[in-house]
Parts: C-alpha cells; sequence; structure tokens
C-alpha cells in the first residue's frame, strides 16, 4: 500500500468513526447497553473501505471530505449492521470479528439483532439529515440508492442465496453454482454496498452521465476483485492475520471463485479486474489517484 | 366497532396489503425463499391500524386513500419487521402469530432474520420514492420521521427496554418499573410507529403547525390506549381470539400499567384517554369521525 493511500484510508476511517459515534450519541440515550452494542458494532475497526469509496469519488468533483461524511458513515452503518446479523448463531455462527468478539458474543444474541436493526434505521436517519446534502432531491436519491444495495435485489438478497447456496434450506433451494451464479451471488452480496459507495460520491459531486457510468465501471470491477481476494484469504490466509476464522468456505462446502478458477486463475482474473478499474478511471486522470490505488489495494490485500 | 368503521378499516387493509404485496415482488425476485417469508410476515392480516392512521389522518386534509398508500405500506412494512425479530427465538421465542405460525417457524431463523432486515429496507425504498409523494422535501421528512419512531428513540430502543425489564441482561440493567417507566418504554416500543402515523398523515396532507400539534396529541392518547389494552387482552384475553399466547407479561414477571393500576383502574384510565382523543379531534369537525371512532375501537379491543 502506497504511502498516501494508507494515510487516505486511516484519515477517512478516523472520521467517519468519529462521525458515527456522534450519530450513536445524539440518538442511543434511551439503553446504555443498545449504544453500547451499536459502537461495539460500528466502531471496532475496520478498514472503512466503503466510506474511502464514498469519499473518494466526491472528491473527484472537489467535495470536501466533510461534506461526504454522513453519507459515508450512513454506508458504514449499513455494512456494519449486516456483519452483526450475518455473524448471528443462526446465520455464520462466528465468535469473532477483526479479532473481537461479535457482539452477540459480547453483549447476547436479542442485543446484537436490535442493534442491527438500529445500525440500518440510523443509516436512513443520517441521510435524512440537512447536513448529508443540502439540496433534499439529492438526499432522497441517496436513500434510494441505499435501500435498493442494501435490500433484496442487493445485499440482504445476496447473503439469502449464499445460505441457500450452502445448502441451509430445503433440497429445493439448494443449488450448486456454477461461475455466473456465483458473479450475481457476490455482486448483490457484497458488490451492491460498494458500488452505492461510488455512486453516492458521483451524487454529492453532480457527476455528468459519463463520469457516473465511469464510476460505476470501476466499482463493478473492484467489487469483483473485493470478493476473489476475500476467497484467495479464505484459502491461503491465516485468522491471525485476517482476523476472523478462515478455510470456512471449503467447510461449508461452498462454491467460490477460487475452487472455480484455481488459485492462479483467480490470480489472473484479478490482474484483469485492476487494468478495468485503471481503464474506467482514466476519464479522470491524476485526480484519481488515490482511488486507483485503492484498486490494486483491494485485489491484493491480505486481511 | 362501528359499520363505517369496519369498512374503512377493511378497505384499507386490503389496498395496503395490495401495495405491499406489489412492492414486495417488484424487489423479490432474487430469492423466492426470502420473498415467500416477506410476504408471509407482511400478508398474513392484521388489522392494519396503522395504516388506518395514516389513510385517514391524511384525509382530513382532502388527500386520497391512494396517494398515502405508500407512506402507509412503508410505516406497515416497518411494523411487520418488528414482530418478526421480536417473535425469534433470542427475543420473545414466539410460535404464534395472528393464530399462523411465525416466520422462524415456518421459514427458519435466518431466513427471519433476513425477511425483518428486507422489510425494515424496503420501508425506505418506498419512501423514497416518487409515488410516496411528489415533492423530495416531503420524502425526505417522512424518512426522517419514520427512521426516528423506528429507530434507538423509538421502536427499537423500546423494544430493548422491555427485554431489559424482563430481567434478561445483567443485573445492572435489570430494573422495576414504575408508571412513567413503563409509560416511557411504550411509548418508544409500540406508541413512536402510531404516533408517526399520524404525524405522517398530516405532513402528506400539508397539515398546519395546530393541526399537526392535534394529531400528534391525538396520537399519544390512542398510543397509551393501545397499550393499556394490550395489558388487559394479556391478563384476560383467550388465545384464540387474541391469536398470541396471552398471559405471558405475568410470566416474564414484567411490570405492566394493569398491574400497577388494577383492571378498573387500568378501564378508568382508557376512557379518559378516549375523551383526550376526542377532544384533540375536536379542531377537525365531523371530517374525523372515523378517527374518533378507532380510537374508541383502540380502547375497546377484544383482539
Amino acid at each position: 500500500m502506497t504511502d498516501s493511500l494508507t494515510k487516505a484510508l486511516a484519515e477517512t476511517a478516523d472520521a467517519v468513526a468519529a462521525y458515527m459515534e456522534g450519530a450513536i450519541a445524539r440518538t442511543g440515550a434511551a439503553s446504555a447497553r443498545l449504544a453500547s452494542a451499536m459502537r461495539h458494532a460500528a466502531l471496532g475497526g475496520g478498514k472503512r473501505l466503503r466510506p474511502f469509496l464514498v469519499v473518494e469519488s466526491a472528491a473527484l468533483f472537489g467535495v470536501p471530505r466533510a461534506s461526504a461524511l454522513p453519507a459515508a458513515a450512513a454506508l458504514e452503518c449499513v455494512h456494519c449492521y449486516s456483519l452483526v446479523h450475518d455473524d448471528l448463531p443462526a446465520m455464520d455462527d462466528d465468535d469473532l470479528r477483526r479479532g473481537l468478539p461479535t457482539v452477540h458474543r459480547a453483549f447476547d444474541e436479542a442485543t446484537a439483532i436490535l442493534a442491527g436493526d438500529a445500525l440500518l434505521t440510523l443509516a436512513f436517519d443520517i441521510l435524512a439529515r440537512e447536513e448529508a446534502h443540502p439540496d433534499p432531491a439529492v438526499r432522497v436519491a441517496l436513500i434510494a440508492g441505499l435501500a435498493r444495495a442494501a435490500g433484496t435485489e442487493g445485499m440482504v438478497g445476496g447473503q439469502m442465496l449464499d445460505l441457500a447456496a450452502e445448502g441451509r434450506f430445503e433440497e429445493a433451494d439448494r443449488t450448486r453454482l456454477g461461475m455466473a451464479e456465483i458473479a450475481r451471488l457476490q455482486a448483490m452480496k457484497t458488490g451492491a454496498l460498494l458500488r452505492y459507495a461510488c455512486e453516492a460520491g458521483a451524487r454529492l459531486g453532480g457527476a455528468s452521465q459519463t463520469e457516473r457510468a465511469a464510476l460505476d465501471t470501476y466499482a463493478l470491477a473492484i467489487g469483483r476483485a473485493f470478493q476473489i481476494a476475500d476467497d484467495l484469504l479464505d484459502v491461503e490466509g491465516d485468522a491471525a492475520a485476517v482476523g476472523k476464522a478462515v478455510g470456512k468456505d471449503a467447510e461449508a462446502g461452498k462454491a467460490t471463485f477460487v475452487e472455480l478458477l484455481g488459485v492462479e486463475g483467480a490470480r489472473a482474473e484479478l490482474a484483469r479486474l485492476v487494468a478495468d478499474a485503471e481503464r474506467a478511471l482514466a476519464v479522470f486522470g491524476a485526480r484519481a489517484t488515490l482511488l486507483d490505488q485503492a484498486a490494486r489495494f483491494i485485489a491484493n490485500r491480505r486481511n
């Protein structure tokens, strides 16, 4: 990772965490336990890649970081809620997340369910406020986009397909997935929020049709790269560096890109996707250096 | 219940169910199982009291039912999601809801968690669409209000306080509640969405400050009445008529209005609240007849 990318990621991570902490404090006075669980879920670290993409996409159009923070924080709230619910015993039953106990381990299941619900709700609360953007039409577009990316056509639908792919439901829902099905599942489960991150930045920046399309192409490429890198980590990573259990995909009998393409094939696909991402950014010239570096970082990440 | 109230409730219930069915169909193609679970949660009957209050509050200002339906359906999505999550084994662990198996019983826990998440997300999707209201500023106000009513300051926070009152968490969070604490808990857990229903109707209708305040006073009174009637049903009702288990409050050692006021005291409080509600509606004259009847219905309901 380049120094400038490290610095930009860290600065946005700090700023978005501070914003989220403020938003939780503002609304969370009723139940100290609920607020604690929300903080545990939202402030336990993480690269804050989605907020970074919002902030840097918006920065292409001269939007200062502070103006992009509400949208970035709202998106991160949705990401964090999804981790809390995915970790639940009835879902992936994970004990560790970013090296810390998951919310239902640190608190209890009921609190984890409600903390997730509260973070999802808080995301829309944040986007509806004037500080997210002065124009209500832009706020409503940000809300519509987030609801679609997070809902049945996006993240939640993808998680449902993922559980079905593990053979969790009756035979009728079980599928042995091919490349196209895995790509669709992952585009929904993890790709939709990454794509929304760039869309939100473009909206905040008043991007033209061409600029929006270019950012969307970039987002599609890095979304796919993100998942392939994740699959590689599950095969090759070690739990201490990754901060969560590894080898779970094979254990769950889950079809992955790496299983279908092989490790070398997956690495070749990653290189192709980084090239796609870079080509899409060409229209922005040198302004897009950080986004370009982010694509490489996503493809080569070790945790 | 008067014939005109019966008819209006049934008409709104049918219309809002049809709207919700359409909204689920529009977004739910990815996973048939998820869409089925959402339908089970959203279309399993119920009085649709909250949609009715949206529609009739808006009708005070001449807004036709069709124009109020998106906001009414969005609110009902939030109500239905909350029932799905509250029924989960880690929460109230209920097997029956409206006389049917709860979602996690009819499907499984993971599907129930995701169907709830999807319905909450769908609510904001619906409100962000132009058909909810042509003016984005009104849509964003509807979204802000719903997020606050459903979040940590409202429904989710109230559910958390309710679990704490049952002694579910460590001693530090356990409380033996007095009248003021129960009132606050219930105002959050069930009152906030009822209050939002009237607020949404007022917003759709472009109500004046005075009219909004009058509707809010009405909503506060019926919200309290709703909960006292619920507590009475838990003491006096039978499971077949109520459609869910009764006697659960006493079993859970939960403080209720009825425990504090006695059955007669609770009935007297109900009468006072109905009078409050009627007084608040006076400003609307005969236009408010259905809302007036609804207050009596809520106070005297048997299921």
